[in-house]
């Protein structure tokens, strides 16, 4: 997992904007704070239907390079290949022949965090206060201990924490 | 203000419990997670009620040589000198002539916050998973920039995050 969250924890803002992480993206290096780094590990990314939908608005199809579940009661035709794919967490996984998963949106991040089925956290920390909007972590997540993996800092103030949930499946 | 969370956000678990911080509170070194040179330059306390009556219940009164103050509109005899106040943060703020305040709990931290009053923000987390209990950012706070002025990563797993927040009285 590797998101951006505010220092008060929002993944994005009441109205699921971002647009506060823009000064942090402007000062981005090339490497967009270890992302593309991150993103060459990855053999398949998991999304709900609402970070689906926000990434087809996008200009350009942003993941033409990987195989994109779309985690949804609603299946819509894909446009990009993407599959549609429904039920537990676990089952969902099982079913992919995936490695590497890249698990986006909040709603997806917290469906796995509270299966159990994530392994890696990688959380990214804009040096702002929202005070509001949708978190990262809602509550009713199961209670463990985290392994820390590292830090880094950027001259942007965005600061990065790397944990390994230790136990959970590899 | 120095406080430590989880790694999703919580001061305390559902209870107030904050036995997850026993293990990294076990691996401290001298200085307390930086906590002793911090306490050092401040000249007074502003805490809850909450968090004044688990002071008491310490086998020692833990702030023998600063001025207490205990936010509370139940006003009870004092034990060790401090001082109960009542009022809106910025009033109560005026009236201690102090110059570096140490707020202590989530009620008091949130309604200073709230007020634009909190000048420095020491997080450090702890590397645990709650799922749930009291949050330091409940929301409603003010949105505005952080300025990133440093992190420290101990061996015990606990990452130190400080911040100013641009713009507040000094």
């Amino acid at each position: 997992m590797f998101v951006a969250t505010s220092a008060d924890g929002y993944l994005a803002g009441p109205d699921g904007e971002i647009d506060w992480l823009e000064p942090v993206n402007a000062m981005a290096d090339a490497e967009s704070y270890g992302f593309h780094a991150f993103y060459a590990t990855v053999d398949a990314l998991v999304m709900g239907r609402r970070t689906y939908e926000a990434a087809l608005s996008f200009p350009k199809w942003p993941y033409p390079d990987k195989r994109v579940y779309v985690m949804t009661n609603r299946p819509v035709a894909p446009r990009h290949g993407e599959r549609m794919v429904f039920g537990a967490p676990d089952a969902v996984l099982a079913s992919l022949e995936a490695k590497h998963v890249y698990l986006d949106g909040g709603v997806v991040i917290r469906q796995f965090l509270a299966a159990n089925l994530v392994d890696d956290l990688t959380i990214s920390i804009a040096p702002v206060v929202l005070g509001g909007g949708v978190r990262l972590f809602e509550g009713g997540e199961r209670k463990h201990a985290l392994e820390l993996v590292g830090t880094q800092t950027w001259p942007s103030g965005l600061v990065q924490l790397r944990w390994r949930l230790p136990g959970v499946r590899t």
